[in-house]
């Protein structure tokens, strides 16, 4: 029933360090040393406890701690055992790593540990590498697309079996737990990683009525109630109740790569505001659809549908509401689930292909809830490639 | 059904308050600076998006981005909203903050983080407060006890549903799956955070027969395949068969606290070595609860555990095999499930009222299986007591 997951080939790990090689040259910087584990995943193969080196030049030198045997089995890249971090400088000399500029991911990797390594290495001089990183990896291969589109299938399943579960009066969190629980058995990874200090995702936000409007820390169009305060995102124990909007956020997780997709669905009927912003989110969508490709810049993707939703008279609602509202329409997925690019009012860099994003017109209506639709796209260089395939109606059931 | 959540009293966020800054006079810091998400929830009581500033005398102040309404409603202290990190220097100015020496939590803040910081307040000295946050969370107050219990009774629930789930055949995800589903209609607050770089943990570990001596990155005695690469630890696809154990690892969250508790389960009958072990491992819990109490020293309670191991020939065998061994046999719970105090060789700190700790006693046999039993203690003046009840025997079903 679930796919074995595929080792990431040899090509694909040399054709990821040559990228990474070209801009450490471009950037004058000598050694990448890459430490957190997506990062690791990334480069290597494998997720398993250890410490990259990529010189400009030549070739990678990747020491394993745990699990050693596992790290060889899955990497492309041959492991070096090293006991602990104190051995580094001594083995990093034996395998003729050197360098004065050292690149490291300066967004994730926690100041003592950077403390530690530049204790150790005192003679390096560190620089941030984490956008490189973050461009670089936005770029998808078709390796990785292929397991994204594994992703979406397990989605497209999960929301194919809302309507046997979706009814009056189950529990928000009750329906979530479903739909948690049968994407798992589908081979779901469990894990959305979410990059960044305090950064967190759910796999599931079944959010009905009001409780869509209700506002979080996190940076996206709703964030729900979630079930306490210290958690602070997603389902609560409210019941679903006959004619109010239920959106169902889902990511699923495959090898990796992970999909973020939304539906709309309802007991009963929805009334106007949200039958007509169901519309303008199709309508959004098929402007996306008609003029997105290689080279749009993201801005206007973003701007083209804030006019959409102004000309409707949606502009209050569009991607949140009061302090809620959040600049963008849209967020790149691959091992994370924030990655670049972001389809946003400040995003100038234009696409490219093989980038992969969630594009996600959402409605925001205070106190009575909110619909839309999220849908996963690869650019390509003629235009956008669906991960999954959504209903014509965007309310369904 | 689900038990609505508590705020977190007044009373409590002052205590915590006090005991820091208790600290930092003691360590001549002038300033705190939280930024992490669990920490600021530990000392304000929200989650939302801030900053806290605890000076070492007088008022705490807490400023908050996003959502402010929610951290009004949420925290007893009183959230000042600030749009953006760039207007803290002013604001920090006008509440009468200052000092020269600041603590941060060097653990888990980004370097990048940490760098925007210094680049606003470049005339302070940075300090290293995480051990010091990590001691004081790691004694908890009635009211966090209380938080831990209910997430305890949450497990108990799970383990008691198990019977009605494990068959022959009946694969470690899905079951995995159902026990998900199970915690979350219950009120499982889904993510059970783990502090540090790379460190991440899932709700339920389902291990049969020989998943549960496969190795992997993380620092447990077992950590099992799990279903790619990219993740590497927990349940695979693999099917449960008749007269081999079958580990469950389950932790809970509510409320922001955390259980992690282990059974032993089978389908048919153990045979030996696993017979022998499960009662050696009830014989290394006999000890504990006979002689735990405030004040043991936790390196002691790992050499009882380990002497027992070794008088049954099963030290080889004992929290590991081979090179996936770990040093430690209990580990700290609370908001994060790798707390203080680690009941570990290395551990001399003494016990103290009111910490809570998971206990578990594992054996891992290469190639067959482990077996175990892993149950939360809260420390008394006088004794231990339990989070949840297990049963007499290890194996059930």
């Amino acid at each position: 029933m679930i796919t074995p997951s595929e080792l990431t080939p040899r090509e694909e790990i040399h054709s990821r360090i040559t990228r990474l090689q070209k801009v450490l040259v471009e950037k004058e910087i000598d050694l990448a040393l890459i430490l957190q584990n997506v990062d690791l995943y990334y480069f290597t193969g494998t997720i398993q406890n250890g410490q990259l080196f990529i010189p400009c030049q030549g070739q990678p030198v990747f020491f394993v701690q745990k699990d050693f045997a596992r790290a060889v089995a899955e990497s492309p890249l041959k492991p070096l055992k090293v006991e602990s971090l104190k051995e580094l400088p001594k083995r990093v000399q034996e395998q003729g790593l050197s360098g004065k500029k050292v690149g490291m991911e300066f967004d994730v990797v926690p100041v003592s540990v950077f403390n530690r390594i530049g204790g150790l290495f005192g003679e390096w001089e560190f620089k941030d590498l984490s956008r490189e990183i973050k461009q670089i990896r936005s770029v998808k291969s078709e390796f990785e697309i292929r397991q994204i589109k594994k992703a979406g299938e397990i989605v497209t399943r999960v929301f194919s079996e809302v309507k046997n579960h979706l009814q009056e009066g189950i529990s928000e969190v009750e329906l979530d737990a479903r739909l948690t629980s049968i994407g798992r058995t589908l081979g779901h990874q469990f894990f959305l990683r979410m990059r960044g200090l305090n950064q967190e995702m759910m796999n599931v936000h079944v959010l009905s009525g009001k409780s869509a409007s209700v506002t979080t820390y996190s940076d996206t169009p709703f964030g729900g109630p979630g079930l306490n305060p210290a958690i602070a995102q997603g389902s609560s124990a409210r019941l679903i109740e006959r004619d109010q909007p239920v959106v169902i956020d889902y990511g699923a997780g495959y090898n990796g790569y992970v999909t973020d997709e939304t539906r709309t669905f309802v007991v009963g009927r929805l009334k106007d505001p949200f039958i007509k912003a169901c519309q303008v989110a199709l309508d959004i969508i098929a402007e996306l659809e008609s003029s997105g490709r290689a080279g749009v810049v993201p801005a206007r993707i973003y701007e083209r549908a804030q006019e959409i939703a102004e000309k409707a008279g949606l502009r209050p609602n569009f991607m949140g509401h009061g302090d809620g509202q959040v600049v963008f329409v849209g967020h790149g997925l691959g091992l994370e689930i924030n990655e670049w690019p972001v389809i946003s009012k400040g995003e100038k860099r234009p696409l490219q292909p093989g980038m992969v994003f969630a594009f996600e017109p959402k409605f925001v209506f205070p106190g009575e809830g909110a619909v839309g639709i999220e849908c996963d796209y690869i650019v390509r260089e003629s235009g956008l490639e669906r991960v999954t395939q959504f209903p014509k109606e965007v309310v369904t059931l």
